[in-house]
């Protein structure tokens, strides 16, 4: 036993996954369909490292209390240190201070890239996630978080997702500014006793109104999972308490006046009923008017772009209007729950965050759509089904020592069935063709491996074939639908062979009268034949 | 001065770089042609996170004499220890391993993605960069290296690279590790040494014959820059060192002989006759003849396959066939010299990695291509342009107050210039439509934004223009060439109004026809009027 190699246990570090061949294709055509959104709104594609200076990233994580809690930070050769970025945000706004003299405002951007957290990792929690984001920098007016919000909307749109099945939900960091102010927490010296709250109030979703309420006050005890940790509350006075939640009590509203005015109006009004008097606020309402107005002008109603004073986007950095896209359809959560499948990404304004390097703020404002939540979602509606793969064409391998005919064989087929035009770029689909690799010892492995690769057909040649000039084709499509005729003791049907021989010369017309055929029976669905045939 | 806030430096890690939109929009372009070929070969995408365990990853990397030298390492919040990827074939390793009951060998993937290294950046060298590999895992054959020299080559052309601009090297490292053993560094005992030595020859382009003869021996001084760093050499016998650099001493290849055999086969001669007695070698360069076989068998001839005996890839955990890409035009280097532009990628068999996880040898063999070196040799090539993009349609902001009218003109182009077919998906190319996002104040600054974006036409709508329900239309192009019409003193050519004014119902229109017109323009190429018109 001593003689045995000692072995490094092959296992992912908890909280990173590997991701198959269905995954990534679906996430291609998902990234590519939201470019598409982005780029007809002018935006252009700017990618940055996924390390930063330490002190450049600053500490802007949500949900982190401690100061670095949360970041993957090492000191480089030059004992420097680094972390890695935890959202795409930070580091753009690196960028354009580090460029500023070069970009043109407004500077209308997007990037799809890998974050990291380092966190406990749990179950759809994961510590490298991939974020879409896209920032408009050198625009001042709210006509620019106006147009964010249709672009998410468009965004959902574009993904399929029916009107009605999301919204874009819109409040403004203002709002709850000035109502923190109204209650005596303004000014630099409780920054941090306004963002316990902030953070308090964006976990409504999660605990509900009782539970925030707790976490307002003196603070709340989480019992689920028996471990009673003990979260420390705002300390905010009872009546402060209720005077905050007014801005999240929507059950007030009377289906009659939103007929009449629309959800989001209403809800304009009864905030500015309740905090109106507070300058802040009301600067921060009249935005939020405007961004409705220019919303509805451009055919984005209420059921798409919705104000909303009850959103809270816990990032400190957030300065003006922020904004959510979430999902409106019902799924089945882990406790066999239905709930509202909910926020799949969001943002807003931070016309600070630059303003840490240049010294002078610089509006800007964006947001970031998490892309596995968002598959996720697509995913329950069905959305990102792809009609089933064609797998390669297989070249088995008879005679050990022909390897070489059987690679002849090979780029035949794939050179033939892959034509290029004059500029040697390939035209039409792709037709996987391969040799076969593995250990061609049992020629049943070599027929198991293309049907787990799906493959269409496969080419055979043994010693007596290749003395005669001959090759087989085996169509496997054709075979299976045969067997299951067979199993299924169904009625016979006028079928093709489901296995020609043919002189070497002639088996790439061959094999493309079978591609063709395969294909024809395709598109009219006749796979297997009717039961009543 | 005291009040001054304290600024932060934006500045990026050295060794790490922004990327703008042109060099991703080039990459995407690359990428997808190389998948082309990889899915053309049936092999499938499959991804690996950024981390792993630092014992998982184990310590592989090319030129580094410490142990984790140049990687990237930290421990996380559980106090394991992690380490960032520096290539994408020990993670596929683990990855395997890890999954080696789910997975169908052999097993074809491809996978591109950033690797990290933990060096003094310089010059083309960074701490981040990008991979693209190819890997057949459970193919024992060198059939599956013969494949992939073949997919290399196929690579290189389908991106433009000219057959003669480009050639595969292939080599075996059983010849390499005979040769060794027939100078007495066989043996686990002298592993540490046999690296050593196969580092030195892989310095054969950056030092030449003399400098590597040194590093073989007692070492060497590095002048460059007056520094004056010596390197340890192997130690190797006199006679040793010039008995190894006979596989590298190409100058006996007579034309004749290269004509009547193929360069190939006369090397393949020569390595037989200094060193065929020992049976690693002989085996080694059996295989090597296979290989050139299938290739020869397939079309890729030695002006696209070469064997080539010189060649040494530095990577310990190579055990059979190696092979390199390289591209033979000339460029000019930093010195102003005429060098070939060299290696972009390459790989080899590595039956000895998965072992490390299941403790049984599992054949495997891939390459990998660097995928910022080749895009700098296509740039070099010309193969990268793009033909000048036209910038997004800008809605201008004439009167601050109207916000939403402009908003709504803008989404009509938008729609009305992208449509979706029935499903909701876009049909057709993109046409990026803005309405200016930046500060309006003074509309030159407008007009100077379109114009920096590439803007085909700009929208206009004044107070007088709105109350007679008018729009204006600026083409920028004809624009243009009016001027230099004007400025070059050239002769008048029939032109179309670089400016209308339609009723906003007609604006789609309107804007379709000056599209359209641009579009006739630059097919026909007259941009610009001839000189004797």
């Amino acid at each position: 036993m001593a003689s045995k190699p000692i072995k490094v246990k092959a296992r992912q570090p908890r909280g990173f996954g590997d991701r198959g061949a269905a995954d990534l294709r679906a996430q291609d055509r998902m990234i590519a369909v939201i470019k598409g959104v982005y780029e007809r709104y002018g935006f252009e594609p700017v990618e940055t490292p996924m390390f930063e200076y330490t002190d450049a990233l600053g500490k802007f994580l949500p949900d982190s209390d401690r100061p670095n809690e949360g970041v993957f930070s090492l000191q480089d050769d030059d004992e420097q240190w680094l972390s890695l970025r935890y959202d795409l945000t930070a580091p753009l706004a690196r960028h354009v201070a580090e460029n500023f003299n070069d970009i043109a405002l407004p500077y209308r951007s997007y990037r799809a890239g890998y974050v990291f957290r380092n966190e406990k990792p749990g179950p759809g929690r994961f510590r490298q996630f991939m974020q879409f984001d896209a920032d408009s920098v050198g625009s001042p007016g709210v006509s620019a978080d106006a147009e964010m919000c249709m672009m998410m909307a468009d965004v959902m749109e574009a993904l399929g997702i029916a009107r009605g099945d999301y919204v874009i939900r819109v409040n403004n960091r203002k709002v709850l500014d000035g109502v923190l102010e109204a209650i005596g927490l303004g000014g630099p010296e409780n920054a941090e006793r306004r963002l316990t709250v902030l953070r308090a109030l964006d976990k409504l979703d999660k605990f509900g109104i009782a539970g925030v309420h707790e976490l307002l006050g003196k603070g709340r005890l989480d019992e689920s999972g028996g471990k009673g940790d003990f979260t420390k509350g705002a300390e905010l006075e009872t009546t402060s308490i209720e005077r905050v939640l007014r801005l999240f009590d929507i059950s007030g509203l009377s289906a009659e006046a939103v007929d009449a005015h629309g959800a989001g109006e209403v809800r304009l009004a009864k905030a500015s009923e309740a905090f109106g008097d507070n300058a802040r606020v009301a600067e921060g309402l009249d935005e939020l008017r405007q961004i409705s107005a220019m919303c509805q002008a451009a055919g984005y109603d209420d059921t798409r772009v919705l104000i909303d004073t009850s959103i809270v986007r816990g990032l400190e950095y957030y300065t003006g209007p922020v904004y959510e896209a979430e999902l409106l359809f019902d799924v089945t959560n882990e406790k066999g729950q239905k709930v509202q499948f909910g926020s799949v990404g969001g943002g807003g304004r931070y016309d600070g965050l630059i303003a840490r390097f240049r010294g002078e703020a610089v509006p800007a404002t964006g947001f970031s759509i998490g892309v596995s939540r968002l598959m996720t979602a697509l995913k329950n509606l069905g959305r990102l089904e792809e009609s089933e793969r064609t797998g390669p064409i297989v070249v088995t391998v008879m005679d050990r020592d022909r390897l070489a005919d059987y690679q002849r064989l090979t780029t035949i087929l794939r050179d033939g069935l892959n034509p290029k035009d004059h500029t040697g770029q390939y035209v039409g689909p792709v037709v996987p063709v391969e040799m076969f690799q593995g250990n061609p010892k049992q020629f049943g492995k070599q027929l198991q491996y293309a049907d787990r690769r799906n493959s269409p057909l496969v080419v055979i040649q043994g010693g007596d074939e290749k003395a005669a000039g001959m090759v087989q084709v085996k169509d496997l499509i054709e075979g299976k639908r045969l067997s299951a005729e067979i199993e299924d003791n169904a009625t016979w049907r006028a079928s093709r062979p489901a296995q020609v021989t043919v002189p070497e010369a002639e088996l790439l017309d061959a094999v493309k009268k079978i591609l063709a055929a395969q294909a024809a029976d395709g598109a009219a669905g006749a796979a297997l034949p009717p039961a009543d045939a």
